[in-house]
């Protein structure tokens, strides 16, 4: 929990609960002591009209620079207590990098390269965020809001990891199950000679090692003492035959390759993926396309509080106000006063709209550095990878520079399914997006088909491609911070003026929504503080 | 793939093909050389129509006991051919252990306790078979019948390990990524001690060396070579304070135990489980309930194919057919003639009804030793497992006689929930089913408080629980052969006369619908071979 902070206090003392809050006080009245991760994400009372209303305070009006997610949410909440809030998007929809590509959706990059998606009815893909932690905030605005949502496949033992250059194992796919498999019997193989040798007696007690022992005996799938603690290949690696009736009990795949092999194959390297707090499984997406998330929100904000195509020009910071001139749908320019701001756009976007926040503000926007971030959906005719390969869902990393091959988690036997080919970034993002569209699929196919063979030429409809560095007003995948520390992080989570900033830069949670959740939460609570304190 | 065999080249000559034979062949036709989990499972072809008309002769009739998958999947695939089936079926529904347990589902157990379920509308448990892994057959037959899938969540970074026996952490629930972090973490540590030391000289090369310690850097989170390797936590572990906005960073969960403790904790232990063949995850189950699939089949055979309520009293083979005799619906003794029978039965069921099969059919039948199985099914008013803990289906094992929790896999965010509350074997299944229904809910609800705290008792609705040791024509969660060399098991994979033995107990997939449908299918084409050469 994060305890006894001045916003907190601050809140309980003006009255102000609900929400998530509610649920939380809840549970205390319960007594049930609250779980670190429950703690954590419900440390959030949103505004309540009670606020305005107990007080005799009017509502402030607020406009807001981007219907992103941190933008969304920011209306959303400010919103429950009466703000009257102003939305300008510069973009046709709301969602920002939350975007879902189905038939239909259209794109114009900053190099002129024009797609229209072309995929059937059911089939889409996630162009930017694809999967949601159980821990995240965004989980209990899926619920708030009412987002069916259902598993997303983050590891998936039958997926594969395809290495060009690894070796002995270069070139030739294996699956999770039976990387795990070899990599973890050689490591309780050796491990377990080096106890049993006395090369650990300083850090072992007699206990420990009989343990230890056990442990490596269970997990490596290994031979015992006068085996020599041998790993032999496990029917964990799968099968060549699979186990059936009668007298089918099955051939194990095999042989294992060897220590040597398998520790040049550089498998294991892959294995703290799915230890990582925010990429274990379980994980989640909504059922339909996360943009149900954005258009959920939009639709709890209402259509009139949010104004499309509209491009900010200039930010004013006033004695009393805010001004913020932007070109509107029809070309024209228009001015938005308010009470506040909250600009909820990319440093890097925000970073060319003239303003008069001071140049201290300007070098601070223009530190975080974009990333290159790349995706492509490749639509088939057929779900191949389910009928022929038996993988439902999942990702099979490589060392090519498509990164990453993600299967559909949706869908499960349909007619048709949509692969995410590409999902890279960096250099590798790069190389692709100085490509045409038309040839961005050819290269990605060229290396899938090294993987998965000819099908995955041969089955295929259609693809969408976008690199996320070049996408008008989004220009990058994310920032990086060079330093959190070197002042300018610090600047931006403090308003400028009447003018806030919001979004995943400013939060611990960098390329992921809940980050531009918790950075909502932040700017509404201080804003709102201010408000009633004033 | 089971490649050569005579079935296979038999039904090549008399051109049978069909079912997941035409996508076997399609998929060779496009050049595709099947993966081995592919070849494993489609090396089947169903008899078809064409058998029968192309070569003059007439199909006959085939009486089957047992409207489990066996006996369902076999006269779903004879019928494909024209076979003239009928099942005999004891109990008043399809799918034997295949039982999926919804608010009006009665049940009467051997000892005559009676239970009338009273779970909420779209609230259910999976009384038998709960998952299905991707490989398996069953899939085929889900996507050949529409059966619907989703996720089945099998493993859960966030659910937890309880251990009431465990040195230090007894009684303490630790999150399955907590447990893996500090167990990969000190292993990481003590084998890069011993690398580095050269305990392990004569088994790695210097380039071996070198890898493997870079592996377990990366795997274990530890320190470098002049940290001494040393594994001190790692956000991995989780938070106690999530990482959130502005100057958030979190606060990681910790300390970590030592590593006596760690070792003394047995947590290690349960991490092979999510590496075996038939558990590791992506696995799935069908929308709505694991008894779609029954149902789904059921309806393919026909109603009028299928005699509900006929409990097979005697089986007598004759030079020319079999006879059933049966007791009705209305308790009227009825005979049942055919020319072959496919006794789909639990053996040690099918051992106690009167036949002519021989002394050692009877003695092999009693060989197989049933297993004591027990669940649970919590239906909850809160689904307080996500909004509190944040967990999002998964299992929680522990080494009391629960055995373990599972969270339901259907429903996030939905009103209710249902938690299986034991599912358990042996000696802890059989000391569950000797209370009454009521005492069996105090007793798993009182293990299950040490883990969730009183919320577990709080917000229960309503409990429903089977036995299946203790139920009628079932008597057992599965069998166990004491050896399968020792002739039995070979006996009753042949035919007796004109009956043949179909179950999962005669497969390599005990326990799983697979392995049912593996031996529907091995005895089919048996069946089929024998009537197409006579």
């Amino acid at each position: 929990m994060r305890t006894g902070g001045t916003r907190r206090d601050f809140l309980k003392a003006v009255g102000v609960a609900g929400g998530a809050g509610v649920l939380y006080e809840t549970m205390g009245a319960l007594g049930l002591a609250p779980t670190p991760a429950q703690a954590a994400v419900t440390d959030f009372a949103a505004p309540t009209a009670a606020d305005f209303t107990l007080t005799g305070r009017s509502a402030k009006k607020v406009v807001i620079l981007g219907a992103g997610i941190a933008g969304l949410a920011t209306a959303y909440e400010l919103g429950k207590a009466g703000y009257r809030c102003q939305i300008l998007e510069a973009k046709d929809r709301p969602g920002g990098r939350n975007w879902t590509v189905r038939g239909g959706t259209e794109l114009r990059d900053l190099d002129g390269q024009y797609q229209k998606a072309r995929f059937s009815e059911g089939q889409y893909m996630n162009a930017g965020p694809g999967r949601v932690a159980q821990s995240m905030v965004t989980l209990d605005y899926c619920r708030e809001l009412g987002v069916a949502l259902e598993t997303f496949v983050n590891q998936n033992a039958d997926a594969y990891i395809f290495n060009e250059n690894a070796g002995p194992m270069s070139g030739r796919p294996t699956r999770w199950r039976t990387a795990k498999t070899d990599v973890y019997g050689y490591v309780s193989e050796l491990l377990s000679k080096a106890t049993d040798r006395g090369a650990l007696d300083a850090e072992l007690s007699a206990d420990d090692k009989e343990r230890l022992l056990a442990f490596l005996r269970s997990f490596g799938a290994i031979g015992n003492k006068s085996q020599g603690f041998a790993y032999t290949g496990s029917d964990r690696r799968g099968y060549s035959v699979e186990p059936g009736a009668a007298d089918e009990a099955g051939t194990v795949l095999g042989p294992a390759p060897s220590m040597t092999e398998v520790l040049a194959s550089a498998y294991g390297q892959r294995f703290s993926f799915e230890l990582g707090y925010d990429q274990a499984m379980m994980m989640l997406q909504p059922v339909g396309g996360m943009d149900r998330i954005a258009y959920a929100l939009a639709k709890a904000v209402g259509t009139p509080r949010i104004s499309y195509n509209s491009e900010v020009r200039r930010i004013t910071d006033l004695p009393d106000g805010v001004e913020v001139t932007y070109r509107d749908a029809h070309g024209r320019e228009r001015v938005e006063r308010a009470d506040f701001c909250v600009a909820a756009l990319p440093p890097h976007v925000l970073a060319k709209i003239p303003h008069n926040l001071g140049t201290a503000v300007t070098s601070a926007l223009a530190y975080p550095v974009p990333n290159s971030v790349g995706k492509i959906g490749l639509e088939y005719k057929s779900r191949w990878w389910e009928e022929r390969d038996r993988i439902y869902g999942g990702i099979t990393p490589t060392d090519m520079d498509l990164d990453n091959i993600w299967y559909p988690s949706y869908g499960f036997h349909g007619k048709r399914g949509t692969v995410i080919g590409y999902y890279n970034t960096g250099a590798h993002a790069q190389v692709y997006s100085q490509l045409s569209p038309a040839e961005r699929t050819a290269r990605a196919v060229a290396q899938g088909v090294k993987i998965h063979g000819d099908v995955y030429r041969t089955e295929l409809a259609t693809s969408f491609s976008v690199a996320w560095h070049r996408t008008p007003y989004i220009e990058g995948g994310w920032v990086s911070w060079p330093s959190r520390t070197s002042g300018e992080y610090d600047l931006l989570n403090r308003p400028a003026g009447r003018v806030y900033f919001a979004g995943d830069w400013l939060s611990y949670f960098i390329a992921w929504q809940a980050g531009a959740f918790d950075s909502a939460r932040k700017v509404v609570t201080d804003l709102h503080q201010r408000v009633m304190t004033s």
